[in-house]
């Protein structure tokens, strides 16, 4: 059955929509694979909306499962976004009526991604979503398809730009989180309600795909571990960066015998690191397997034309016919990760915190993190104007994070010692 | 047409199709597409040959092409290497039969391939290569799938693992390339006959290849331009850390309205470019769209275990019975690109030379440069023990690299200059 033309439905038309829609009118020969691909139908909330490109000769659908579910169209392609509502809906409509489906979608398929790959491959019919995960730079491409000739152990990077544009513009600019991202939101780098970017979310839905992917199971986001960078302090980039390190939002997913730990938080990152360089709105990925070893990635994490570009490469892809699983494994023998405790996993350590300006206070510090089996690594006490205290900041080797809780709990605790200790990690070499 | 085994033939047993056996016999079942890969048929030089495997139970050819078409096997994986002779022979064979090709020979590709891709379209089989270039670190599927949604504009990287370790111990060892070399060709780093790699013709074959995967285009290496790193001497490696650079083998295509051009060449780049950090033998590559931008990707060009692993995605690949064209277009329409006269394109260079030790040198040299229309950027004359004369280094602006050339024409015919100035491009940022 050989098909020379693709007729695609769009629902969606931000940014990445009017990208898409501009790129197919401009190249709709684009895929090597030899078909052409024509916009038949569009859908978003908005009809009259003003936009940058033209939506009025293109048939019109006010409800998305009407396109997703249209005669008159191919493929299906979602760019809505949202875990759940219309997007879910829709997608699901099209994978129910045969019609391949192409999303930009983190949330949904971090959330929903087992169950709609049963569907998918129930029906035959393939779900794409390299867009979900670092814009232009084809991650998903790279562990589902690449990296299937080896046993991926770990991955980690920087999956959020908008995070990675506010650290780096507090680092290089000596200004306040909450400076930045006001100046972020008035530029338009950062949505008006910020939270699933600078609160981790957006990263942690996208880390969970990377590890289904790396490692053969089912996205599993309720298992991963969120802290965001809304309460990263200037004085920590500061004084990391006097300890030789960027602190940047790391997203990770590591496996062992016994699980996985998926997680993301700040952490800092030695600066000849490939992560520590990688600035401004850029997204950053290590993968490092067993036969392989480390493979780093960088590119545009965002951005209609890039974003527009992962799209297209996935539907030039479904014009090619593959028969692979959604994930790894086919969907029938997915199994959600097993978490692992984080309390069992082992990091290096940044803390910082107030002490009185007094003597014997670095000892009674020194002396309570050895009787908890803390090794420090180096001290810095750096004159700060700072009327309530001294800001002291300490590095430790590497050591189990439940034994680090309880030696914080006990730092804590000390006369001398004026505030908890604010924890950060160190990422390893 | 579901089947469940595929039947893999071997012709070339080193390295890398021992790793290849090792791993199919440790995980047949790896494919996510789910078949399974059994290693039907051997082919190699000598069949007795002491290997770190064993090959006693494998149904043995002493000629590989008996192995292509042999009725037992399904998929035929040439590991063999060379341009022509076996490995060709046996490719066509294994294509004229009707069987997918899975190869890791860069020569072949390079200089084959546009013949070799017409002829597995024509018996509608797939013809991989992704080991062929970057070892484990998937520069092929990057550059032929997930880049379709844009046009590429440029590809530089170091694609030669040898050289970038030769020259990342010249630099940190301070040793001369003659010493450097015979260690690596002691540790096995090395060939015993080295040229491939030191001349530059390894890596012109992997961006020959690249460029036409970027561009849409056959392979041209013989409109390559080649130069190697024999000619690099440990006082340029010295005199450009200096000046703030490394200098490494950059393979490069760049492609404007007029043609394509490319070239292999020891090249400065700035010490905090990615190019310049990747020591050892990595490998590492830019990629740049005109919609996504620059994506960066690094890892092992080379070695049994990431080779293999590269080998076993592509085998993976044919399990998919993805159809797709072996270039980015069809074999039908693929053409050589027209390639641009080296001269006209533009370059930022470095110039070494000798000079006598007397006034009016610098002036002399300024006043022909000025005069022949090249902009000096920085000068640095360094008081080095040579009872020769005088070295002086220079960069220059960006300029054509016909004016170039007159140029370092008019300054070795000065009186006071003593040997024609060294030539070293710089790459742009």
């Amino acid at each position: 059955m050989s098909k020379t033309e693709w007729r695609v439905g769009v629902a969606g038309l931000g940014t990445v929509g009017g990208g898409l829609l501009n790129f197919l009118a401009e190249a709709p020969d684009f895929a090597p694979a030899g078909g052409r691909a024509v916009v038949t139908g569009v859908s978003a909330r908005s009809r009259s909306r003003p936009r940058p490109f033209d939506i009025s000769n293109l048939p019109w659908f006010d409800d998305p499962v009407a396109l997703a579910t249209s005669p008159d169209n191919d493929i299906f392609v979602e760019l809505i976004g949202g875990s759940d509502g219309p997007a879910k809906a829709a997608v699901e409509a099209a994978l129910n009526a045969g019609k391949p489906v192409v999303t930009a979608n983190k949330a949904l398929i971090a959330e929903h991604g087992a169950e709609l790959a049963a569907l998918a491959e129930a029906k035959g019919v393939p779900l794409l979503f390299e867009a979900a995960v670092m814009g232009g730079t084809p991650a998903v491409k790279m562990l589902r398809e690449a990296m299937v000739g080896d046993d991926v152990k770990s991955v980690a990077g920087i999956l959020n730009g908008t995070c990675n544009y506010i650290l780096s513009e507090m680092d290089s600019g000596g200004r306040s989180f909450a400076d930045v991202l006001s100046e972020a939101q008035r530029l338009g780098y950062a949505e008006a309600d910020p939270t699933m970017d600078v609160g981790g979310f957006d990263a942690a839905h996208k880390i969970s795909i990377l590890a289904a992917l790396a490692f053969g199971c089912a996205p599993n986001y309720a298992a991963a571990e969120i802290e965001g960078i809304d309460q990263v302090a200037l004085l920590d980039i500061q004084l990391a960066k006097d300890l030789g390190y960027k602190i940047k939002l790391i997203a990770s997913a590591d496996r062992s015998e016994e699980g996985v730990l998926v997680r993301v938080h700040p952490t800092l990152v030695a600066q000849n690191h490939p992560l520590a360089q990688a600035g401004g709105a850029l997204n950053a990925l290590f993968i490092e397997g067993i036969r392989i070893g480390r493979i780093f990635i960088q590119g545009p994490g965002a951005g209609s034309g890039p974003t527009a570009a992962a799209v297209a490469a996935d539907i030039a892809d479904v014009m090619t016919r593959a028969a692979r699983p959604v994930f790894q494994r086919p969907a029938a023998v997915l199994t959600p990760f097993v978490p692992i405790d984080p309390a069992r996993s082992t990091t290096r350590a940044y803390l910082r915190f107030l002490v009185k300006d007094e003597p014997g206070v670095i000892a009674a510090v020194s002396e309570t993190l050895a009787g908890a089996g803390v090794s420090i690594e180096s001290f810095l006490q750096k004159p700060v104007e700072n009327a309530d205290g001294v800001p002291i900041v300490l590095t430790t080797h590497a050591v189990a994070e439940a034994v680090l809780t309880a030696a914080i709990d006990q730092i804590a605790s000390l006369p001398a010692v004026l505030d908890r200790p604010r924890l950060l990690r160190i990422a390893r070499t």
